[in-house]
C-alpha cells in the first residue's frame, strides 16, 4: 500500500504504465499494466503484492511501443537469481551496449534502454569485488535506478545527478527511497537526504549502507524539473519547487516589466510563477482562466472543425474579468506552440485588449537525451524562429522568455551545476547523434523493512 | 457532439450518470449510463445519436438508488407520443402527485420526482388550452426542465427561479438552452438571456417562442450556486460567479481582519475568495497547498489506520512556505467538517504557527429541499455547534464564517431575491416535513436546429 | 444462487438479457443486464440478491430495441406496492390495451408487451374479488407469467397452455416454478406437476395455493418447443423432449426411406432425430460433422468473400467418413435456408456422393404470434417455394420434410391440442394483422421459501 | 484473418492465451493476450496485424504463471534481427540449457522452456553452416516449432514426431503450416503432407524448401492426441481422428462385452467411441446425457454444498431414457476421477439400474514430459489403485479400460511408433527426474505468401 500511494503521488512523472514488484525474501512478485496507477491496481491485485519490500514505477515514454512488456519494473532472471529494475532517466550508450551483448548471443525482449542494465549486471556477476558497482560504471547518461533483489534494494544515481532520488524514513522506521519528496510525504515518511550522484545505497534488514561507484563530478541537475516537471511541493536539488517557481516569476517581472491591468496565471502550470510576477510587479493577480477538471483520457476528441472547442473544453476564459483589459499571462514553457496559440485565441475572444505573455524559462531549442521527452527539435517552435516570430505566431502583444542567467539566478546551486542543454545546447557529456532513443523511463519508489 | 460538449462542460453539476436524447423529427433515440460523460459516451454511441435536436443531462443524486433506470433524460411514451425530460432541481410535492396517480392506476418505474411530471403532461393532454402549461402549474419546488418532443424542445423554469437556465445562440444560428453559460461557451454559442422564472420557451424549426405559465413572483435564486456549485466562469443570476467569489473574499477581509503572514487558498474551492481576501487585506497570497490532479474515482481507499494519508494524497502542504507562519486559509464552505479537519491537521504537521480559517458563507444548518444535496442536518457540523465549538473541533486558531448580510452584499440583486434557507431556515415555500426526497436531478442542455 | 442456476439451465430460451428480482419480505431488489446469465451476474451481484424468494428471466427478442430497460423482470411500483413481472410468451392484444391506458393518461417506458400487464393489475387493484384474476382475464395470447410481490409469487399460465410452466419442490421443501423441468433438475428439485392452462398458483410462506381464472379450453401447446426450442432433457406437455425427437426421426424413416450408406446428424440440433432415423432404417449412424465448441458471440465475422469459411468455422465435415458416400443428413428445421445451404456445400466439398436431407417437421410458412421469434414470412424459404424448389436451392439429391400428421403422431396428446400455426396457418385465436410485435419475452423461474 | 481463423479452429489445443505475430518484410508486429482467440483479438487489432506472412499460437499451461509475458509467439531481438517463436510441446533439457546460458551472463524474462530456443539460435548465429539446424540439434524433447523472421517462416518438428505438424496450400497458392489439418480446412487450404520428424521447412516468397537436422528415428507419436486431444475431424499421424476413436469403441466392445439395454455416450468426449461400441455390440445407442452449451469460464462456481449441482449444470441425464435400464457409458479417459464420479452419481439419480463404464484407453499412471498437461501422478486416480478399486470409487457395476494392445491395434502405424509412456511408463528418451516443467506450449499455425 505504501508503494501504491507513493506511485500515486508521483503520477505526474509518468502516465503510460505503472508497476510494482515486491519480494517476500525468497521470490519476486510483480504486477505491471498500461495506464494510471489507479487503473492498473485493484484492491485484489494489491493484496497479492504483500512482502517485506518492493519497488514501483510510473513510466512515461513516447519511444518504444506501448507494449505491456516495456512497462517497469523489468523483472528478469539471471545467474544471480531474480532481479527487478525501475529506471528513471535515459542512457546514451544503450545502443552500444546492446550491440555488444547481441553480438555475444544475448537476446532482448523490450525496446527500452533499461534492459541492458541487467545484462551488465549478469556479465559482472562473477566479479570478485562488486558486480553492481562494476555494472554501473559502464552506464553513460541520466539514471536513477532501483534494483530489487530477494534480500535487498539497491538504489543508484548517476554521477551527474541528472534526475532526483531521495532517501526517507517512515514513522515506523522503514527506510525508503523515491524520485520526489512528495512520495515520502504521502506515506508519512520524513526526508533524510538525497542519494548522492555516483552513490549506491543498499537497503535491507540491517538498514541502509552506502558505497560510491564513481568519483565526484560537477553535477548536471536537470533544471527543467524545477521549471515544469516536478511536483510543486517536492524538495529537489536542495530547494522546494514551488519557491523556485515563484522566484522565476519575480525575475520575469524584473526582466520584462509591463504596464498592465492584471496578471493571469495559466492553470495549473503558470500559477506559481504568476504569483511571483504579481508580487514583484505590483500588478493585481486575477483568476481569469478556469480549468475543467473532468477532462479525462477517454474524452472524445472533436472533429477538425471543432478544434477551437477542444481548448475551450479544457480552459474557459472569464470574459467579465478579461474583457477590455491589458493582461499579463504567465506560463511555464512553450514546446510546440499550438496549444499556447489556442489559449491566446480564446483570451482574445474573451475580449482581452492587450496580451503580454511571460514564459518562465528560455526558448527550448535542443533535444534532451537525459530523460525529458521533448519532441524532435524540428517540431519545437523556438528551434528556428526568433522570439518576435513566435510572438506573431501566437498573436500576442508582447512575449518575453526568462533569460538563461535570470533562470539560473533563481536556483541556489552554482549555475554550472545544472544541465541547461535544452536551452543552449550545452550537453554535459558528449552525445553521438543520432541517439536512437530507446525509451524514457521515469520514477521509482521503494520501502524496505 | 454539441450536446456532448455541453454536458462535458457542466460535468461539475452531476457525476452519477449522464444521458442524451435526440430527435430526428419522427422518433426519439436515447443513451444513458452511469458515470462521467466521458465514460458513458463512446464515438460509436455518439454517432448513433445524430438528429435535428436533442437534450442531455448529468445527474447527481444520493437518494434513489444508483439504478441505471433513474438516469436522465427520462424517455417515455404517452398518448401524445414520445417525450424525454431532463430535470434540474427538486419537487416538494412529488409524493402527493405520485400518490394521486398511483391511486388512479398509474404505475411508476423510477424513484425520481421527475417521473410525475410526465404523468401530469399525459393527464392534461386533452386540455384545450396548453397541456404543458397546465402540467407545470401543478409543480411545487425548484425545477429547470427540458422536454424533448419529436418536433420541438420546451424549456421551463420554476416561478421562483431557483436553478439557472439560459438561452444561447450558436454562430451557425442554432438556438440552445443550458443550465450554465459555460456550456454555451464551449460550443461557441453566445449568451442571449436567462429563461425567466415562470416562463416556457419553445425551440423548433421556426426559432424561439415564449409564453408564461405563472405570474411573476419574488425570486428565490439559490445563492449556494454562487458560493460553491456553479462553474466560476459562468454568468449566473446576472453575475459572473468568479467575481462574486472574489467579492466574498474581500467582504471576509473586512468582517474579520487578522494579522497574518500569508493568505493560503484551499485548492480549488477557495481560490477566488482567497484572492479577494488577499487583495482587500494586503496580506500576501501564497500557494501553500498543492493538489494531486490524478485522484480518480477508482482510487483504492487506504485502510482506517492510513486515513491521514488519504487527505495527504489529495493535497500536499508546502512546508517550506507554511512552516513557522501565521496563515489565513480561505475555503468556500464546511459541510460535515471531517475533510476540513483533515486538511487543518496537515497544515499543522507542515509547521503552520497560526491557522485562521475563513469560510465564504454562513454556517450551513438547514436542509435544502430545492436541489442541493446536503446530508441530513444531523450530520452538518454547524447544526448544533457554536462557531467556537467548530473552531475547537477543527483545531484552528480562529474561524470566521461570512455573515448572511455580508454574503448578500456581494450579489447585485435585492437580498430577498435569493434563497438562503440552508443558512437561516427561511424557506420561500412551505415544506411539509418530512419530505421524502425522491432524488435530486441536475442540469440540462440542448441544441435545436 | 438457485435462481441463478435455474436461469443458467434455461439459457437456451433467451440470450439477449437476464435478470433476477428478489424480495426480503419488505422490498424488492433487482439486477438486470444485457447478455448471458454468466455475464450479467458476478458473485458480488448475486450476494446482493439474497432474500426469501425471487424470480428470474432470460429474454430473447428481436423486436423492441436492445435497451437495458426492456430487460426483465420488469420492476414497477403501483398503488399496491412493488411488483416484478417475468413474461414468457407474446400478447396479441397488447397494443389495444396500451392504447386504452395511454388514452387514460398512463405512460409507458418500455417497448414490451409485458408492461401493460402491470397497468391491468393496477387498474383492478380495488376490485373486491381478485385483482390478479381480473387482470389476467383481459390478456389475449400466449403467456407464462411470474409475479413477485413482497410476500408471495403468483404464477399464471394462459388458458391455452401455449408455453410450458412447471411446479417443483426442492429437497429442502421449497416450492418453485420454472419454464422447463431442466431448471428443476439443476437445483435438485423434483417435478411436481404442470401449472395448468388457466390456473394461477400462489407460492408464499404457507406453501402453494391454486385458483383458476379461466374455464378449460382446448389446449394449444406449441409443438415447436418439442421440435427445436426446449432442452432435450426437459419434460414438456407430458413428454420428454429427447424421446419425442427420436420418434420424429423414426417417423421420417418410415415416411421417406432411402438407400444410403450413413445417417449423419447435424450437430447438435439433429442429433436425436438422426438416432431415431438410423434405428428405424437400419442405416449406420456416423458422426460425419464435427462442431467447434468455441464459437462465441465476440467472434469476428469474416468478410464477405470469406463467408464459406464462416460455416466452416462452426462445423467441420469429416471427409474420410463422407467422401464417396450416400448420406442421409438429419436436421430439425429450416428457417431462412441460407445456413443449411452453407452446410450442404461443405458436405459436397468433403466428397459426399449423394445427400438426402431429412427435416423433422413440416415446412415453416406462417408467422408465429405466440412467442417463437421467426423472421417475417417473406424471409422464410418455404413461404413461396415448393419442396422441390427448396431442394434445388440447397443442392441436395432429395429432401423430405416430415408430414404434419407424421409429426403429430409422435406426441401423445390429441392432435388438436397443439398449435401448428407456423406450419399450416391454423391460428387458435384470431389475430388481427398486422400485429406489431412488441417484443417476445421468454422464460421464468422462481424459488420461494 | 487466416491466422485468426486457424487459431480459432485449433482453440481446443489451448485456451490460456493466444497470440499472432506478422511480418511486413521489414519488421515483426505482435499481439498476444490472455484468454480465448475470440477474446484476445478485436477487428481493430486484427486490422493492425496485416503483413505478408505470420504465425499464431494458442497456449495452454499450468506451469509458469499466468503472466502475459509467457504468452506466445515469443518475440525477441538478437544479433540476427527480430524473431518470433511459437512452440507446441515440451523440452526436457530446457533447464540444463537455461543454466548454461545464465552462467554465460544471459538473462531470461519468461518461465517458459521456449525462451532457451532463441538463445540457442543467437549462439549459433555465426555458424558457417546453418544456425537454425545447429540450434535445433541441441533440443531434447517434444516440439513442433514455428519461427517467424522478417523474410521467412521456418517450421521444425522434433526427430520423434511427438506432436503433429502439417503443411497445406490454399486455393490462392499460399503455403501454410499448422498443428492440425482442421486449421487448414477452415482456411480452405488442402493438406499437402506432414512435416517429417527431424525436418525443417522454410516458407518464403520462393515457396517451400526443406532440409533435415536429424537422422531418422523410430517415431514416438503421442497416442493421446488420438484418444483425446486432437479435433475429431483432423487427420493425424496418417489417420482421421474420428475413425480411430470409433475403432477404439469397437475394440472395447470386443474386449469387454456386456449385456445391456443402451450404449450412452459421454458428451462430447465419448461420442465417437460410443458409436463404435454400439455398432460392434449391437446394443442400441441412446443420447441419455444432454450437455449445457452455455457453461462459460465466467460462470460462478456454486458453494461446496452445491457441488453436485455443478456437474448437473454441465450435463443433464434424461431419466426417461435411463431409468430402470442397464447402460454402457463410454468415455475417453479418466484423469483424477472426481468429475467422472459426479457424472455416475447423476446417472444413478436418474434411475440407471446398471452402469457399465467403458474407457477407450488404458489407465493413466505416469507423468507426461512431452506436452500433455496431466496433473502430478499422485493425483491420477489410477496411479496406486487397481481397476476394481477405481470401479468401487466411481460406484459403477463394471469398469473396463481398453488394453494397451487393443488401443494400439486401432492405429495403423507399427505399435512401437507411438509414445505410450503415460500408460506404461515407457519413455522413449531418458528423463532425469524431477524435470521442473517450465511450461507447456501448444500449437501453431502460419500462412506465408
Amino acid at each position: 500500500m505504501r508503494i501504491y500511494m507513493g506511485l500515486f503521488a508521483q503520477q505526474h512523472r509518468g502516465q503510460e504504465s505503472a508497476g510494482i514488484t515486491v519480494t517476500d525474501g525468497e521470490m519476486l512478485t510483480s504486477h505491471v499494466g498500461m495506464g494510471l496507477v489507479s487503473e492498473v491496481f485493484s484492491p485484489e491485485i494489491l493484496a497479492g503484492l504483500r512482502g517485506k519490500g518492493g519497488i514501483g514505477h510510473n513510466r512515461y515514454s513516447t519511444t518504444g511501443s506501448s507494449r505491456c512488456c516495456n512497462a517497469q519494473p523489468l523483472l528478469e532472471e539471471y545467474i544471480g537469481g531474480q532481479v527487478a529494475v525501475a529506471h528513471n532517466g535515459n542512457l546514451i550508450n544503450a545502443n552500444v551496449l546492446r550491440n555488444h551483448y547481441e553480438s555475444r548471443g544475448h537476446i532482448f525482449h523490450t525496446s527500452t534502454d533499461t534492459e541492458v542494465i541487467i545484462h551488465l549486471l549478469a556479465a559482472h556477476h562473477l566479479s570478485k569485488s562488486d558486480p553492481l558497482v562494476e555494472a554501473l560504471q559502464h552506464l553513460q547518461g541520466a539514471y536513477s535506478l532501483l534494483f530489487l533483489f530477494n534480500d535487498r534494494i539497491e538504489a543508484a544515481r548517476d554521477p551527474w545527478g541528472w534526475r532526483p532520488l531521495v532517501l526517507g524514513k517512515t514513522e515506523e522506521g522503514y527506510d525508503c527511497v523515491a524520485s520526489e519528496t512528495v512520495a515520502l510525504d504521502v506515506i508519512g515518511a520524513r526526508f533524510v537526504r538525497e542519494v548522492e550522484p555516483g552513490e549506491v545505497v543498499t537497503i535491507n534488514d540491517q538498514g541502509v549502507q552506502t558505497r560510491r561507484f564513481a568519483d565526484h563530478q560537477r553535477p548536471a541537475h536537470c533544471i527543467f524539473e524545477h521549471i515544469y516537471f516536478a511536483n510543486p511541493s517536492s524538495k529537489l536539488f536542495g530547494q522546494t519547487v514551488q519557491l523556485v517557481r515563484e522566484r522565476l516569476g519575480e525575475k520575469m517581472a524584473a526582466e520584462s516589466p509591463v504596464d498592465a491591468d492584471y496578471v493571469i496565471p495559466m492553470p495549473d502550470s503558470g500559477r506559481s510563477a504568476a504569483m511571483g510576477y504579481a508580487r514583484a510587479s505590483g500588478i493585481e493577480l486575477r483568476e481569469g482562466i478556469v480549468p475543467n477538471r473532468y477532462v479525462g483520457r477517454t474524452f472524445i476528441q472533436p472533429t477538425q472543425r471543432q478544434r477551437d472547442s477542444a481548448v475551450q473544453l479544457k480552459l474557459n476564459a472569464v470574459s467579465e474579468i478579461i474583457a477590455g483589459k491589458r493582461i499579463v499571462v504567465v506560463d511555464d514553457s512553450i514546446v510546440r506552440g499550438t496549444t499556447t496559440r489556442g489559449k491566446m485565441v480564446q483570451l482574445r475572444k474573451a475580449g482581452a485588449k492587450e496580451i503580454h505573455l511571460r514564459i518562465s524559462c528560455p526558448p527550448i531549442r535542443h533535444a534532451c537525451y537525459f530523460g525529458i521527452d521533448f519532441p524532435d527539435p524540428s517540431k519545437l517552435i523556438a528551434t528556428d524562429r526568433t522570439v518576435d516570430q513566435i510572438r506573431q505566431y501566437l498573436g500576442v502583444d508582447s512575449l518575453h522568455y526568462l533569460s538563461l542567467e535570470g533562470m539560473l539566478s533563481c536556483v541556489n546551486r552554482p549555475a554550472d551545476h545544472y544541465c541547461t542543454a535544452c536551452f543552449n545546447g550545452d550537453y554535459r557529456i558528449e552525445v553521438e547523434r543520432p541517439v536512437t532513443k530507446l525509451g524514457l523511463e521515469r520514477h521509482q519508489l521503494r520501502i524496505f523493512n
